[in-house]
């Protein structure tokens, strides 16, 4: 409605300044409550404003937060979080210009959402164009996500959504027709399989350039755990020569901006606990599209503790996750497995690793159950190769395993990231929790484990976490140590102990 | 799960800092990026912490943010923004301890209701609590007003809600069986009938205490017109001996603890542009039934521009209104008004005071509209007395305007509440938008015209706003002017101005 190119001339000027706090995905600016824009101009705390520059076409949006001390933000100056600043990229002093803003145009879709519609691939992109430019606020992303939570997605919806999500953003190109990953419908402590998978498959000679996420709510990340061994923070074009030399490698794949509308989405979902179906299948999905892959094996593990519950659920979530694969024009295959208990004897970081390392070594004492499970994905993702007979992926595994040269392989793959010489060792704080009866464990809750080995301090601390001396189906005497917490700081071993004194997660049928 | 009450000796402590910024509704705290506390125990920005200290018993919740710069919050602090930092009520150096924050129980409500589960009183209840316990972020407060839009309240449910929000705060008691009060559901620029209404109804003998907001999106509320006649920020005790004396007042409502869930629900909901029908009722009578009203008029207005578009939906909303009401114990009554354009002349505090008091003084000048509008109103809530017949509310409304003794209780009721004895004049900037055809004028666009007077600076300006020379059916010459815009300031001027000249709100048939 308003000229906005008159801008400049019309209306008095602010001072840039850098307030130094990290408000995370949200932009937030800081204005003095004297300020005299502020009072002439009817601002008020939380309303969002447009920040111009003598130069810039598009405005910046801010959420405005008012300030009633100088130091902070003084009456002629235009303070900004750490993010907003970045993203003007002028320096402190320059001449700014704020103005109302007007509530993005895409708001109204959300608000169709909201009410019930569908929305078509043009809205979705519209709304996921604005969430990466940061013109939504935290409520007006969390307002979009709750309408699109539950039942609110139609499956051409969750289509739409992961092609918006991996429109927005880069999209890595390794110049191959076959470009294998996986998922993991997380949830299962220990479940450090893909650090087995990836030397597996890349030995067999399959492309398998692996990006992994750090722990958001978990006891550690795939990049957590291999960052004990190896640096994971890597540039594409280094690992685009890893891959070239390697067929694989395993980082953080947090500093390529693929489908970056997804760190926002989690940035409100994690808080609010929400994590619908289609938000979860377009995450997963638009980031393993953005990262180039053309081969996509997800496992769905099913318990009483794990996301999934029910084989009739994630029935449900294979018909959905085929049908956006299939319409992205990715191989995609789904694996159910068992999610009843935590898999492997660690948990955390460095006891994670070193289940790892005994495996690939073929130590006596590797846990059978992560091995058996690493083998049976490697297995499919075998199968992806044209060469390979159906059936016949698993005995590939397990012989490049048994053989070594998944071993080697790694050890390639360390080398080429950067091994890490001083390798960290386990917390040295140490606390055993024993059984009260003598009896069977019947089962292992796996978020309450989880959670012990989050008070202990992983994924933070890479030495804290758990390891399990009993799992399900073992006998255990009154007495008997069911397993051990490792920690690196005193009061984090506090949390822990009292965490598991008051419910150590074992449920365990007398004899 | 982990007993806090063990907090305070086994986690270190931090050093309390008011950092003077507000942020509105919402407990914000600062942590320093190098905080050991923020390492080892993993918070991360946007995290929920609670904050104990040596003597609390029940934590503050607030969102972290994350800093980078010492003189904000240093490494030994916890700074919390004002709002929060008031909540704890203890000096600045005191020792306080951290913790992550569980999510509020209530939150599974606000997921069950997200799912389309009907909740209950007890539900809403400890939602409510919670809210106004500030135990709720942003994001969180999001989620439940989005769970509760468009078709997702029952009738029923909206009563629960009304119920909760009235209980969780405090309740006037005015110590009579009838207290008259009006609601109109806003939209319509210079419709300041409450003005009018609340001197005649208290010359009539009846009690009308009128507790009023400021204006949130509309150019001027009422409180912020009475404010160019009068002190309206009244403590609760004056309140009642004003009422005792003159059996009305007109002040702002703000200052008692009226269902505070209301403000926090509002604070998200207007910059979302969310206004459920559940929760714009449960809004309304709760603040009515908190201010202690027993009978209550509610003003519908429909038009095109107004809030309420057809008289299919000006009676859905009587219907809810009727239920909750009458389960509410409060005798409520709804009438259905013309809303096709601005009512009166003037649009602004100063210009709808002139309107009023022109009207209350019998000038030959003042604007029919607003004084029949007012005079009918005033005729239904007159018809509460039950010494009044049926049909006979009008006339005597009439009675006590021409007779001038509405315009005598008005004096005595600014003298009351302390007259503001430099009355405030209109902008000296004024320009006029001339017609720019001969014609009729067919219709006028409130939201239009509204936003014109808001961007010359009402309400925050008292004297900045629009007088309107032409109304609907009025012929009007090419150059003749159609109103005038009034404001203090240049740059509001200029604003307002372009805005006008780009889209002038009126539309005008070409004879």
């Amino acid at each position: 409605m308003i000229d906005t190119s008159e801008l400049p001339t019309s209306i008095p000027s602010l001072k840039l300044k850098c307030v130094a706090i990290d408000t995370y995905k949200e932009n937030v600016a800081y204005l003095h409550r004297n300020c005299g824009l502020y009072r002439s101009e009817g601002f008020q705390a939380l309303s969002k404003i447009e920040i111009h520059t003598a130069n810039s076409t598009q405005p910046v949006i801010a959420v405005l937060n008012v300030v009633d001390d100088a130091s902070i933000t003084d009456i002629d100056e235009l303070g900004l979080s750490e993010q907003v600043y970045e993203q003007l990229g002028i320096p402190e002093g320059s001449e700014v210009f704020i103005n109302h803003a007007t509530p993005p145009e895409s708001l109204k879709s959300v608000h169709k959402k909201i009410a019930g519609e569908k929305l078509d691939y043009q809205q979705y992109l519209h709304i996921i164009q604005d969430i990466v430019n940061n013109r939504y606020s935290k409520i007006e992303t969390a307002a979009f996500i709750v309408g699109c939570a539950e039942t609110g997605m139609e499956r051409d919806e969750i289509l739409h959504l992961t092609h918006a999500m991996v429109d927005t953003g880069e999209r890595i190109d390794w110049g191959e027709d076959l470009v294998c990953d996986k998922h993991c419908i997380g949830g299962i402590p220990g479940n450090r399989t893909t650090m087995l998978l990836v030397p597996i498959i890349a030995a067999h000679g399959m492309l398998m350039p692996k990006t992994s996420s750090r722990a958001i709510t978990s006891p550690a990340g795939t990049a957590d755990t291999m960052e004990v061994l190896a640096n994971v923070d890597l540039s594409l074009r280094r690992l685009h020569e890893i891959v070239s030399q390697q067929r694989a490698f395993l980082a953080w794949g947090g500093t390529a901006k693929l489908a970056p509308a997804d760190d926002v989405l989690i940035s409100v979902e994690r808080p609010l606990s929400m994590d619908s179906t289609g938000q979860m299948i377009a995450s997963i999905l638009s980031k393993k599209i953005a990262a180039g892959a053309t081969h996509l094996l997800i496992d769905i593990p099913i318990g009483p503790s794990a996301k999934v519950h029910t084989h009739m659920e994630a029935l449900k979530l294979r018909k959905l996750f085929e049908y956006v694969g299939d319409n992205m024009g990715l191989h995609l295959e789904v694996v159910i497995t068992d999610g009843s208990q935590p898999i492997g004897r660690g948990i955390g970081p460095v006891l994670e690793t070193q289940d790892v390392m005994k495996i690939l070594g073929n130590e006596p004492n590797a846990p059978i159950d992560l091995k058996e499970k690493a083998l049976q994905l490697a297995g499919r993702i075998i199968e992806f190769d044209p060469d390979v007979r159906g059936g016949q992926g698993y005995a590939v595994a397990r012989d490049i395993l048994e053989s070594g040269r998944a071993l080697t392989k790694m050890n390639a793959i360390i080398n080429a990231q950067g091994r890490n010489n001083t390798p960290i060792q386990v917390g040295k704080l140490q606390y055993d929790i024993c059984a009260e009866d003598t009896g069977i464990v019947k089962a292992i809750d796996n978020l309450k484990i989880a959670s012990i080995a989050r008070l202990a301090g992983a994924p933070m601390d890479k030495g804290a976490g758990i390891y399990l001396h009993k799992k399900v189906g073992d006998k255990v005497k009154k007495g008997e140590a069911l397993f051990t917490i490792y920690a690196e700081f005193n009061a984090d071993f506090t949390f822990a102990k009292n965490a598991a004194l008051l419910d150590n997660s074992y449920q365990i049928d007398k004899l």
